[in-house]
């Protein structure tokens, strides 16, 4: 196994048409229909980095602020932004068209991680990642601080010991 | 419409059984399948709240500890935590029961912001939610804080004006 | 495994939003959706009674009377009302709600029976059912005369054998 | 619009191959699924009977003896047995293929009403049925007997009035 | 084994309702749902003729001349055309009912062919197909035509061999 | 609308994983799964070309060689290869993934043709289509033989007025 991969090796890039199963009363994408795409999207790129099967850890706090709606076509488009000794984290971007102009435009971003498993489900190391653009290295380095507030919302760090996130709230 | 409703009239409680399909290669419940249930449970209560149609907000953070398996019956019981103007947040617990002692395991929490809006999708109000118990009061006092962290991850609040969640990580 | 059980320990409730694919050219719930629905519901209530893997023996008489509608809220509340030897009579309640009151009303019942079975599939012995409430104990009672209905349906027995039933059409 | 039709004229054949989303944990077709495919089938045949939009009214007693396998193939045949004023009484039989002989063994049979509805849903008349070979002749006769029993089942009807049904448990 | 068998012995009919999820923007099946509905109802006709696991080998040109409506009745009639060592050509065709008139239009006919395999997925042999009525002997003897252009469009064989169907276009 | 558009603006990627339910009882994705996701990846590629409702007209001869197993990770890639008047051909190119090298392996091609109308379903024109690459010229060529071959199949062209196919049979 690789012990190190490019970040632009995990992409992995899905597109669906908003079918009418997929919508509530009022004909829009329903939002727990997206977090369930977005989450096979990740977990083909988590999978990408690793070459192992694996399974969602968490998912990040995600907004829905404007409406899909029926036939809309929409792109996601997930790859790991960080590898940590067993777990993954992975941005996806989703992307509605104007379905007139064919104008791409940005919808929603999810952050959700992963962790490579064995075939007994026990956690297995995963290949380091190099980030090389800009935006590959900015969400690199954000990676940590959301590690951080992810441990203190499942209770397993205290507020004090984030160090970096407690920088960010004390202006420091 | 009431103004106001005690959070119990919001309860809304769904068993399922983890089908095939719903299942990843290790026949473990896929994460985006439960975030999918989830967000119903949560839409069931919200809509049950404010007797409108509601639409998915935003999902806090979640995490998947211990894995659901194939065949397993799981329950998930939603109830709105607390109402501000037209947006509700919703908590669904989700228990798995034990297959021959019938024991029921706590195994995920999520959190989900509705807002009900009316036929064209504008915002509209929503009653008051009155806690009652110990546990909703704790969950409804915890979501000022948590819709203060909502608004800076979706970057409309500046961390400093954050005055309840400042506090947390100054320790003060 | 205990050999009682009381008939409250085996409920089981869940709560749909009727989808699209649910419903007929008249944007109405299908019956054989609800049949679905039912089954799985039941089956979770059997299963809590017994502990054990439990399949469909036989559904009873189910009358339709009133459409559910796209975007209605149901609600099913299964529990044993009866176990005998291997088997467990299990009956559903289907309730609407008003999607502007909340109201509930009250739209269909279905009565089903379920076989426990070991992993090979052949029948094993359950827990006896203690009924506890005046519903419980009616629904307990009438068990056996339509049990007996359901031998003769199923050919299985001859309608003068069945004494319980036979009083019910001759007035005695 | 005809005002008879012969029985054969609403015969539907359906031939479907068990999936894995419609089998149980012991890889049994699932009875609640197997419903959902019955009332589909005898939709469709009395829909045929009467070119009209058809709906659910009910569905008799069905009991489930033998297992259906995961892989299995299996036949429906739905046919009218009889036709009331708005009403139709649809028989479905229902066969598995032997995998290697290709036998095909009778394994369920259940009988179904639907009534004929108008774009608002309201009941509207429907053609005569007419029976031709021995065995519509059995079901045709019948079907009165079993209406007259779904009455009381559904209590529209007082035991003592139900002559057919009376003569049966009393020998006479 | 039987060695040979009669084509209508393959015979397999389906009938099936355009639900919601199976239409595009304007209403109208999809025609890929549609060529997934044919290719069940091919490969039950080819397992009946072989009694074996049956797998897609390809299917041919099908065009999607005039759309199938929401709600529509289809029935697919699948029958095995010719058997050759391991594969079967199987013809679908698929019909339409009007719905007031309940006429049946022909809509549609696609040929797939299908390879017998054992549990490892390697070929095995099938038995002969008997073709008895005029369309079963054009049916039969198109097939070795079919399979030439299969094989020059699957690059296995050259246009030069394919006496046959050179003779069609050179119109001799 | 544009008069011309680029090959390459209308390419469609979408990536998924194999699910129980795809696949066949050798647990191999089923020939007719495939067809209906090639079917949606070339109908987003012909959208995104002609920014208006498509419509399948037909597909070309497809081909399965090697089987696609559970879990695996397939790409389909869609790309418009020629316009016509109303309609466009669309090559479907499928990979899939070794899973430990994470090597992409060429597994199927599929040749689908769509049709562009307006909302009462009447066809349009659509913008003429520039192949810049060496393949996307080759392709580009080619349609115009397959569209010769594909009105033949169809009955609407006699085989001597295919002057370009016709050469390829008599080697001239």
């Amino acid at each position: 196994m690789k012990s190190k991969r490019f970040a632009k090796e995990s992409k992995a890039v899905t597109t669906e048409i908003v079918l009418p199963n997929d919508t509530n009363t009022l004909g829009n994408l329903m939002g727990g229909r997206l977090l369930h795409l977005m989450d096979i999207s990740a977990a083909i790129s988590a999978h990408r980095h690793c070459k192992r099967i694996v399974v969602t850890a968490s998912v990040n706090h995600v907004s829905f602020d404007k409406p899909i709606r029926l036939g809309d076509i929409i792109t996601l488009e997930a790859q790991v932004s960080r590898a940590f000794t067993s777990s993954m984290e992975v941005y996806v971007d989703v992307w509605v068209e104007d379905q007139t102009t064919g104008e791409r435009i940005k919808h929603n971003e999810a952050i959700y991680t992963f962790v490579a498993v064995d075939q007994l489900g026990n956690p297995i190391s995963v290949p380091e990642l190099i980030p090389e653009t800009e935006q590959e290295k900015i969400r690199f380095d954000g990676a940590l601080r959301r590690r951080q507030l992810s441990l203190i919302l499942a209770r397993k760090m205290k507020p004090e010991e984030a160090t970096e996130l407690k920088a960010l709230f004390m202006g420091s």
